[in-house]
C-alpha cells in the first residue's frame, strides 16, 4: 500500500498529564488543535478522550479525514496497534488501534512518542533536509527516534530507539528501569535537578541558584537552573554543561552505530539552546570514534517544539500499517 | 532499480592478510572459490590482485557474471564506491569501485566487511528467517552489522554498525581509536587474551594454562584459552565467561536502541559456542531494559563461518548501487 | 600518661537499637554485662540509659572501676569527648565525655565503634598476634578501623577509618553521605540485599531464595541470601561472591595505602564465612598492586562478634586521654 | 632507643637518574651537598656511589656524622634494611643498609622516597605545624607518605602510602603495576600528557599547545602544559583542571581513610601552583564524605622542593631503627 498523500490527518499525542491533538495538512501545517487533561490511571477513559477529540476535529475538518496516528510514551508492538506497556499511562498489552478504529470508523495507526517526534523533525522540522536523522529528547529522561534512509526505525519488535537506557557506566546509578548506569540517570533534566541539587549543598558558587530556590535546595527546579546559566551563573552554566558532556558522549556512542547524517536535540531542556548544545558538540567532536577519518553528523535544536509529536503521528497516519 | 536476482555473482573480502573471492549463486551456494595473500602494503597492488582473482573466477563461469561485492575492513563511504579509511590495508579515500569497474567491464559494489557479514548471515546463514538482525563479530575486535526491515543500515555517511567503539566504560581501557573505554577493550578476542595473560600472572589457578603455553605468559593466545575453557579448565572457563558477561551488557544497549529479532554471534571468537553463548545470553537477559514487558532477541550463533563477509557481498552486489 | 593494666573498666557500645555494656578484665575477660533498648532519638536519655548501665556494672563490681569506654556510631572528635555527628543517634556536637564524667566521677573515653571494634580485634580477637591490622565491618554500611605499629589511627580530626566511603565507582550509585559510587553501595549487606532483589525479578535462577521469601522479591532479606548460600543455591552464592569481589577490590585499595599484616572481617554478613572470605581473598590476591614483589596480608574472619566493639572500648578506657 | 637530636646527618636521594646527598642539621639546615648521575642499572655501583658520596660530606663535616638516611623509590621492608623491589633501580631485595653500613661504619636506615619526602615536608616543609599530614607527590606517577600522630606511617611490611595504586576506575586505564584504573593513570604528570596529546589531536582550541610543540603532538610535554596554562591558554588550562579534579577525588577516598590535618602537594607537576591546587582543593570540597559535619584538612604546596626527600632521610637517620 502507498502513503497517502493528499487530505487532513489528526495527530495525537497522549502524555501523562495532558492528550493533545491535531488536524494536520500533508505538509505539516496545523489546521486545528485541542488539548485536555489525560485521565492517566484509566485505561478505557484514555481511549475514550482520544475518540471525543477526534471526532471534534473531524466536525471542524468537515469531516474528512484521511487517518489517524496516535503517539504514546511506552513500547507499541511491530504491528503498530497494541502498547505493550506504558509506565505513566494504564496500558499493559491494550489494543488501542482496534478499539479506535472501531469507535472512529478511521484507519489508525499508534507509535511511540519520541519515534512520532523523530518523525515530525524528520518530515517538517530541524531534519527535513536530510535522510538520516537522530532524535534525542532530554526532558525528565532520554527519549529517542531513529530514521535511517527516509525510514523510521521500529526495530524488529516496535520498540527500538530506548536511547535513555543505553548503559553508559557500569555499576553506576540506579534506573527506574531496574539497571545500574542508565545514560537518562546522567543526561536528563530530572539527572540535572537531582546533582545540582546534591551539590548546591556543598558548592559556595550555588548562592544564586540557592537564591532562586528560596534557600530550599529541594526546590530547586530545572527552569531555575536553566534560567541562572542563561543569566550567566557559573555554578548552573558548570550543571548545563556538565550535562552536555553526558549528552555529548552518549551521542557519540550512538553515531559509531546509527551513523545519522543530522543528530536532533529536543526535549524541555533544548530549550537551553546553545547553552546546551555547545558542550554536547564539544564532547561529541572530541569522542567520535573513527574523528578525522570520517564526516560527523551535524547538531542542531529540534525546532517543532512539543508539537513535534502530535505532527508526526499525523504523518504516519499516511503511512497505511502492514 | 531493481535486485538482479538471476545469474552468479562474485564476492571479495579483503582481509590484511588474506583476499578470499567465490562465485556465488543467488541462493548462496558457492560455485567455485579461490584466495591469495594480500599485499596489504600496496594500495594498487590490492586492487590488481582483486582483479586477477574475478577475471580467474569468471573464466570458471564460462564469463557470466552479474556482478562484484567488495567486502573491505574500514570505512566505506555512502555510495559504496570509495574506502575513506581502511586502517589495516594501504587505502585512504581510496575509488576502488571505480578503478574495479574500468579494470573488469562488471559494476561493482563495495561494503564494509562487517555488514556484508551481517547480510550473509541475514540472506543465507543465522538469520535468514528473520528481518530484523543484528551481527557481533568477535575477532581480533568488535565489528557489527546491522539489519532493520530487511534492508542494511548503512548510516548517513555509509559508516554505521561501528558497534566495537560503543563506550562501555568511561575513562577506561585506551582503545586503538584514541578513545578511552571502547566496547572492544572489554569483549574482543585480544581482550580475553589481554585480561588472560594479566591474571595468569597472579592466579594459581592459571596453571593448566601456563602449561599450554609453555609457561610464558606471552605465549598465551586465543585458541589455548578457548581450548582449555572446552577442556573445562575452570580459570579458562571463567576468562571466556567475563568476555561473555561484557558481550552480553554492550548487546543489551545495543539491544535497547536496535531492537533486533536475531542478535548473531560470529567471528573467530565464536568458535566457542555455548561456551561463549550461555554467559552471553545469561548478561544479556539480566540487563536488557524493560524485560519481563517485552518480547526479546534470540542469540544465535553464527552459521556461515568466515565466509559471510564474501557470500554477503557476492549477495549486496544484486543490488544496485544509487 | 601510662596505661591502666590493672583493675576492671567498663566498655559500652551504643547503637542505633541497643546499648550493650561490660566489665572487662584488663586481659579481655568480660566479668558482666548487661544491655538495653537505645532511646535513640532522645540525647540526654541516651546519656542517662548509660550512666544507670554503668551504675549497675559498677555495683556488681564492687566499686572499684577504673575507667569507662563508650563506643558509638559516628564522628567523634580527636580528643575522644564529643561526638560531633551521629547520623542514627539525636547527637550533635555533643559533649558525651563531660557529661558522664560529671555524673559518674570516673574517666571516660568515647570512640568510634569501628575503631573500638577494631581495637578489640587488635587486643583480644582475630588480630591478636600482629602490630598492624585494619577490621572492615561489613553490616547495613561498611565501616572501618585501622591499628598502625600497635596504635589505633585516630586522623588528625578523629574521624580516620570512614572507609566505606572510598570511591570505587566515579559517577557510580548514589550513597547516603550524599556522594556517588562508595564502597558501602556495593560491598556492604545493605548492597547485597538490594542487588539480590533487583536480579531475582529477571533470573529464572531465584527460584530458591524467592521460596525463602514467600514469592515477594521485597522480602529477601540478608540472612535468606546467606542460608541460602550456605545450603550451596548457585544463585545466592553468586551473590555473595559478587560482593566478596567488590569487598576484596577495596581491601585492595586500602592495603597500598594502609598495608596492613592482617585484615580482620567483621559484622554480621561475616558469618557467611570461607563463602565470603574465599571471594574476598581472590580477589585481593588478583589486585594487590605490587603482588609478587612484597609480603601480602592475611585476610581472617573476626573472632569476637558483636563484642568486639564493648571489648575495645573498655580496653581503650586503659589508654588516658591526652 | 631515643631520637639523636644533635649533630649532623646526611641525607641521600636515590633517583632513577641522580643520586643526591646533603649533610643536614638537627633543624633542617642543609650544610653542604653534592649529587651525580645513577647508575641505576648497577646495583652494586649505586651501593659505592653512595658510599663515596657519603665519605666526601663526611669530610666536609670534618667526621663527625651521626647517621645516614637512604630515600629510594622502591618497596622497604618493615625494618628499613632491605629494598625489596625498586621498579627504576636494579634492586631486588639488597640489603642495602648492611652493605653500606659495613662500609661507613655509620648507621644507616633506608627508607621508601616518598615516605622520606613526607617526613621531611612533616619536620621542615608545609606541615610542620601538624601532627597528621599526607603527601601526594605528582610526578610520573602519584607517590604518597603519611605521618599519622606525629610518626611516620610504615605499614605492617613496610610498604604503606602506596598510594597512586588506589583503583579509581573499575576496569580503568591499564597501569604498569598490571591493574587497571589505578590513580596514578589519572592524575599523574604522564597522565596529564597522555590525555593531552590524544585530545590536541582533535581540539581545535589546541593551536597554542601544538604550536609550542612545533606542531608535533608527541612532543608536548608537561612544562610545555603548564607553561601554557600559566599563560592562560584555556586548552591548557582545562587539562591542568582536569587533572586536579583527579587529584580532588582521590584526595577525598584518602582522607575518609586517613583523616589528615594537612594534605600537602608536592612532586614536579605541583609547580604549576595554585593552577592545579584551586581544581584539587574544588574537587576534595565536594566529595569528602561528610563535609559539612566535620573539619576538613588544608591543602597545600609542598615547600621543600626536590629536597624533601633527602632532608626528611638525613631526619629519619635520627630515629634507631628498632
Amino acid at each position: 500500500m502507498k502513503r497517502q498523500d493528499s487530505g487532513l490527518t489528526i495527530g495525537i499525542d497522549v502524555g501523562g498529564t495532558k492528550i493533545a491533538v491535531g488536524l494536520v495538512t500533508p505538509d505539516g501545517k496545523l489546521e486545528a488543535a485541542a488539548r485536555r487533561e489525560s485521565p492517566a490511571t484509566d485505561s478505557s477513559a484514555i481511549v475514550e478522550s482520544i475518540a471525543d477529540l477526534v471526532e471534534e476535529l473531524r466536525d471542524t475538518a468537515g469531516g474528512e479525514v484521511a487517518g489517524v496516528g496516535v503517539a504514546a510514551a511506552g513500547f507499541v508492538d511491530r504491528d503498530r496497534s497494541t502498547v505493550l506497556f506504558a509506565p505513566n499511562l494504564a496500558w499493559r498489552n491494550e489494543p488501542i488501534r482496534a478499539d479506535l478504529e472501531s469507535r472512529l470508523h478511521l484507519s489508525v495507526v499508534i507509535e511511540n512518542d519520541a519515534n512520532a517526534a523523530a518523525w515530525g523533525e524528520f518530515r517538517f522540522g530541524a531534519g527535513a533536509d536530510v535522510d538520516d536523522l537522530l532524535l534525542i529528547t532530554v526532558g525528565t529522561g532520554i527519549g529517542g527516534g531513529v530514521v535511517i534512509d527516509g525510514e523510521l526505525m521500529r526495530g524488529g519488535f516496535g520498540i527500538g530507539a530506548e536511547v535513555g537506557h543505553l548503559r553508559v557506566v557500569p555499576e553506576g546509578r540506579l534506573c527506574g528501569c531496574g539497571n545500574h548506569g542508565c545514560w537518562e540517570q546522567y543526561g536528563s533534566g530530572n539527572a540535572l535537578v537531582k546533582s545540582t541539587r546534591l551539590e548546591a549543598t556543598s558548592s559556595l558558587l550555588a548562592a544564586s541558584v540557592l537564591e532562586r530556590a528560596g534557600g530550599d535546595v529541594q526546590k530547586i527546579d530545572g527552569p531555575m537552573i536553566s534560567q541562572a546559566a542563561a543569566a550567566g551563573d557559573p555554578f548552573a552554566v558548570n550543571q548545563v554543561q556538565e550535562l552536555g558532556g553526558w549528552l555529548g558522549a552518549g551521542i557519540a556512542s550512538l553515531a559509531a552505530v546509527l551513523d545519522p547524517t543530522v543528530v536532533v536535540i529536543g526535549g524541555g531542556v533544548s530549550d537551553a539552546g546553545d547553552l546546551l548544545l555547545q558542550p554536547i558538540r564539544e564532547a561529541f567532536g572530541r569522542l567520535l570514534t573513527g574523528r578525522g577519518h570520517r564526516p560527523m553528523a551535524e547538531i542542531r535544536q529540534a525546532s517543532l517544539g512539543n508539537k513535534a509529536g502530535m505532527l508526526g503521528a499525523a504523518d504516519l497516519a499516511r503511512i497505511p500499517a502492514k
